[in-house]
């Protein structure tokens, strides 16, 4: 690892214990988002504001939320759950932006990430250190990307109106019913 | 403000820069959120393993992704777009845990907070400040729990197989179909 090597802003091991505090380990997953992220910024330019959509619910979302200023709760992230390892970073105004994805054909030069990617080892065989380090030297010749237009999903998705639900007093959105989700019976609890 | 009030493990001060740094500003819905997962957390006891799932894409995600081990990217938080502020935190083990939410009724008590939850009052009239003021009066004076078992979207969700998409060459979930999902025409981004 070039000890000059600076990834989102950050000295690499800045980056990396970023990573853990706020994922908990050192996900794999998680360090090739932000190698994702650092090229997706790059061509995308400083001074744009940029919104994010990713492609999957693994790992990926927890770099954009880290090395952007994207997150879920501000609504500036979109997560679709595709299970693609991919993003795009665009410009808000333009709706033009970058595609980063991990190309697999690129990986084959790194095994122990294609072998990862496409779980052909079992995990106890795949030792994170090698793993990571492999991840690390790898660096962008694992990427490629493309210039988009994105044509679905951005801006703030709007609040409809809101309303009381009749059965459990809760606040709803009236556009789901007379009743909310929970109480239409596909809630995901019971009490007890 | 009570100086000596701790949410979430944190001085008030310290609770509300680790929103802003990541979540933009001190938005409402969030610091909201924090009095929830402080809520959640106690009942839910130290020591417990919990996950989370959240009832909307606003704002609650980054509470919890802030406030608990919990992040989209590491599958412990799941994200349902209900529209309806409320979290669960439960026991990952046993499935049982607390649900929490904003009690509209209780809110009534608290009129900036109920105002601004039913959009009673156009944003430009309820200065942000006199907001979060009475949100941080209101603390968990305007929340309900309830104890509950989880019946769905526990635990991890695991990746199936993995192919190569035919059309684009990038990696796919094989359950997808004979191509992915974006080259199926279900995408967001046109090549520009």
């Amino acid at each position: 690892m070039p000890t000059a090597l600076t990834l989102c802003g950050k000295t690499y091991r800045e980056f990396a214990e970023t990573i853990e505090r706020f994922h908990g380990w050192k996900a794999p997953g998680v360090v090739i988002g932000g190698f994702m992220v650092d090229l997706a910024q790059e061509h995308v330019g400083t001074g744009v504001e940029a919104d994010a959509i990713v492609e999957t619910i693994h790992c990926l979302p927890d770099a954009v939320q880290l090395f952007t200023p994207c997150t879920i709760g501000n609504g500036w992230l979109k997560v679709v759950d595709w299970d693609k390892f991919a993003l795009t970073l665009y410009d808000k105004r333009t709706r033009e932006g970058t595609r980063v994805w991990l190309d697999l054909e690129k990986t084959r030069r790194f095994p122990a990430v294609y072998n990862w990617y496409m779980r052909l080892v079992p995990k106890q065989e795949l030792p994170l250190d090698v793993l990571l380090g492999e991840i690390e030297r790898a660096g962008r010749g694992m990427l490629s990307s493309a210039p988009v237009r994105v044509n679905r999903w951005h801006g703030k998705s709007k609040k409809g109106e809101v309303s009381i639900c009749p059965r459990c007093g809760e606040a709803y959105p009236v556009v789901q019913g007379g009743m909310c989700l929970a109480c239409q019976g596909r809630g995901y609890y019971e009490q007890r």
